[in-house]
């Protein structure tokens, strides 16, 4: 039974303001209830019981993050035989792919849930005193990350439960100590309220502040933008377009108390053939990157939008490969008719510039997102970068290069990628070295010989990268690393142990590793 | 022997380009020989190298960044007769302080040489792949940080050694791998010069590209802009004023790629005292502070000019103390005519408030700056949070509360500091264990019964916090965890043990501490 109200901590949205409804990408039908979206005195209300509730979530230990995130999952899975269908409906995604998003993002909060019942990710330090130093005696000096505050995360359209409401920024946030405000996103409200009172159940089972958690709905903008400007928010977690990334981030940096604005915006994962791994199976190839392509209709952040190869027998075998398993791909309803307008425009721009021809665009209509197979030369690369510019979908540009050294130019010539991937077999091996800097110069991923989709979700996982694929390199959005994004360091020096954290207890009562004078151990 | 002129790897400026002289505040006499700023041309020319040098910087071990710091930190010492009376002349520092200041700057080298050669602080991460895993197999994912590339380091006008040429920026960066481009601090150009030497000997020493250090000369702005505004730089490390740094911050998001800037921009350093340690030691805490506040005439980042307590006889005898004892102190030259008067605008300005009034403030001139001891109320600094404003020099400001409410109230009304300090006995348990929280929330680093000054350089230390006291909270610029800030997470999915670094070798051949499949260990 969904209400269409927002949630405002232990508090209910009221009816009344800008009432949208979710539409089914599938049969253009709109979906009830109507949602109404949160008023500015909404918004700040959220805030203020995130920011009043922040004390007690911090200093509440570990093991009760931990309690929380598992229980959010066990409502989760609950909730699954009336959240699966109204995903479906609202995303026109099937049965498989929402129910394996639902894992993952139960998955996701399990793991999360070990990091904080763990501890050591608070990267704690221990210096020694020594009173008897000279000139002057070495103070008692312990570090740790504390979490930084209320923090914003912004559903994101193209993973309705894995990147939204419970997703990975709202995991990482809830077992860093954070209160969590959510900015539904407007394509699946529906999804989101379930998602949000399944949160909020959790939280009461878990004995925490209600307020620790809101979900705002908004048909437009207002909501987001008032939530970034809003003093008592103090980070915000973002997936989604390069301009709305660049909006949250202008907005962020005008407050009068700037604050980070962590979001992954996109790319093009770019993909490199070399010449033996090109020679020997281009039609293994192709296949592997046509699935990644097209899986989702091309909705993921790491689709492989750019494919770069040297000219030569071995790519014309690609080219035909890929053409013909990319025209047995039915065009599919992508998430919603102006993700599917905004990918045609992009192909269609791409397809006027004199130095791009195609081999494959199916034209499609309304919501419909169909394979498309564009190629140009390495020359016009460097020359136009405009070209690699993420278009959104299941399109890619393959990019015929002269020689290894135009290869080697067009990487260089490239923007910050989440990804990059290269193909090649051991005779490859010279120029794949040669590459490697260049590739982790790029892009927070590199792999080999596989297609960037499929973003596992583990310790050593960085789903991130240099401007413009996200805003904070040094960060990632998913893996255990995402955690650090809402902690920052806090020193304390001569703090009598009584009123310190137990994580900086001499004893170390919670077995955590940590540093004493600088070597690592559990001590 | 100097020469005024930039290094530019193993290239030389030119002279010829807005020559200028470094003076001695306490003689203001001008000091030869004149220094040239570098030409557009040279900074590219700097960037350039640093770029192209970058890659094998990058791929060579922590031993060898660790042998270059050592080196730096050696030639610093021969070079100390020399240098020490330069730095003198050109600060009108006391030759104690310059010798603590050059040998607290080696002792940095050293302990980031520490840091280097040990390695773990790479974050390396390996998760075990598992190609039997339903519905698909699990890749092979290691992680660890990687270096920036080219980072520019601007000199600090009040450490000419520890947060200069060679200090903590310089010192972190090439721990980690990155080539270093300094903008010397005008104030001082002498001073870098001979240090800028002593890493180019060093880095000639060690066998490594001379390219990875640079020192540009500048008797503006228009050198730093530029190095900023390089598509070449990866990074900026600044500790200044807040205006700088803003300046910096905007061009540095102006770019086509934005890239980080870590400024360090001030802070007033509150010092909370309590009722019980007021009453019981107002005279000892009265000389504490008296000696942090005129250390250095009061030209350290952490020098207290804000002071919190309720009213009450122990302020009463803490206020005369105070007066007393800074009366004893005598004007003294400051690091240029500049900052003594911007001192004396800051002080006049704060006198001029109706809420303002004077202990003491006497008269100077020149580049000398006095003792000043300014007092207002809690109500007013709630009302005015800008009477909280750094006023960088011996002065300080004493909020007298009404109660306990007005002092916590007064807590929470100010901007992110550096530090923040509380005096207490254990009859003010209860209100300190209350205060914590915010004193947690507002500052980097949380210090008992203590002064601020004295930044201790270790692995728990942090010299960062909320803004506007940096624009990083999540960064330090003193201590280990420095190194972070050159650093990015790298993710490689199935690329081959052979081409992978050996921080990621599987059999851990540099015995790291890391995580394997998220369990911490020397595995």
């Amino acid at each position: 039974m969904l209400l269409g109200l927002s949630i405002l901590g232990s508090a209910s949205g009221q009816p009344g303001r800008a009432p949208f409804k979710a539409m089914n990408p599938a049969t253009g039908l709109e979906l009830d209830p109507p949602f109404h979206s949160a008023s500015p005195e909404e918004v700040d209300q959220a805030v203020r019981r995130a920011r009043a509730a922040a004390p007690l979530f911090a200093a509440c230990d570990g093991a009760r993050r931990a309690a929380l995130l598992r229980a959010i999952a066990r409502e989760l899975e609950l909730d699954a035989a009336e959240l699966v269908p109204r995903v479906m409906a609202e995303t026109a995604l099937p049965e498989g792919r929402v129910r394996g998003e639902l894992d993952r993002t139960c998955f996701q909060l399990r793991l999360f849930a070990t990091v904080a019942d763990e501890g050591s990710w608070v990267d704690a330090r221990l210096d020694t005193p020594d009173p008897a130093r000279h000139p002057l005696p070495r103070p008692d000096l312990r570090s740790m990350l504390r979490p930084l505050g209320p923090v914003a995360v912004f559903g994101a359209s193209n993973f309705p439960l894995a990147f939204s409401v419970a997703g990975g920024d709202t995991a990482s946030a809830l077992a860093g100590g954070c209160p969590v405000v959510v900015k539904a996103h407007p394509l699946h409200p529906g999804s989101s309220e379930r998602v949000g009172r399944a949160i909020s159940r959790a939280v009461a089972e878990t004995g925490l502040p209600q307020d620790v958690f809101s979900l705002l709905f908004d048909a437009g903008h207002q909501v987001g933008a008032a939530l970034v400007q809003h003093p008592g928010i103090r980070a915000v977690g973002f997936t989604g377009s390069f301009r709305g990334g660049q909006a949250l981030l202008g907005l962020a940096s005008a407050r009068s108390t700037p604050i980070p604005v962590y979001a992954e915006m996109g790319s093009g994962n770019p993909v490199v053939m070399l010449e033996h791994a090109l020679s020997s199976r281009p039609e293994a190839i192709a296949q592997t990157l046509a699935a990644s392509i097209t899986q989702g209709v091309g909705q993921f952040c790491t689709c492989p939008g750019l494919i770069l190869a040297v000219e030569g027998s071995g790519l014309q075998r690609f080219r035909d490969a890929l053409a013909a398993a990319l025209a047995t791909v039915a065009p599919a309803p992508m998430l919603g008719e102006g993700l599917a307008r905004a990918y045609r425009d992009g192909i269609e721009r791409l397809k006027a510039d004199p130095s791009v021809h195609g081999h494959l665009s199916s034209p499609s209509s309304g919501s419909l997102g169909a394979p498309a197979f564009l190629e140009t030369n390495g020359a016009q690369l460097i020359l136009h970068p405009e070209l690699a510019e993420e278009i959104f979908g299941p399109g890619t540009l393959l990019v015929a290069c002269r020689d290894d050294r135009e290869l080697e130019a067009c990487l260089q010539s490239l923007p910050g990628q989440l990804t990059a991937t290269l193909w090649m077999e051991p005779g490859d091996l010279g120029l794949a070295t040669r590459l490697l800097p260049h590739l982790q110069e790029l892009a927070g991923r590199v792999l080999f010989n596989g297609a960037p989709t499929g973003v596992e979700v583990g310790h050593a996982m960085v789903h991130g990268g240099p401007w413009p694929a996200t805003s904070a390199p040094h960060a990632t959005s998913v893996g255990t690393l995402a955690i650090r994004r809402w902690a920052r360091p806090v020193c304390f020096q001569n703090v009598p142990e009584a009123l310190l954290p137990p994580e900086l207890h001499h004893a170390n009562p919670l077995g955590l590793w940590r540093q004493v004078d600088g070597a690592f151990g559990k001590h």
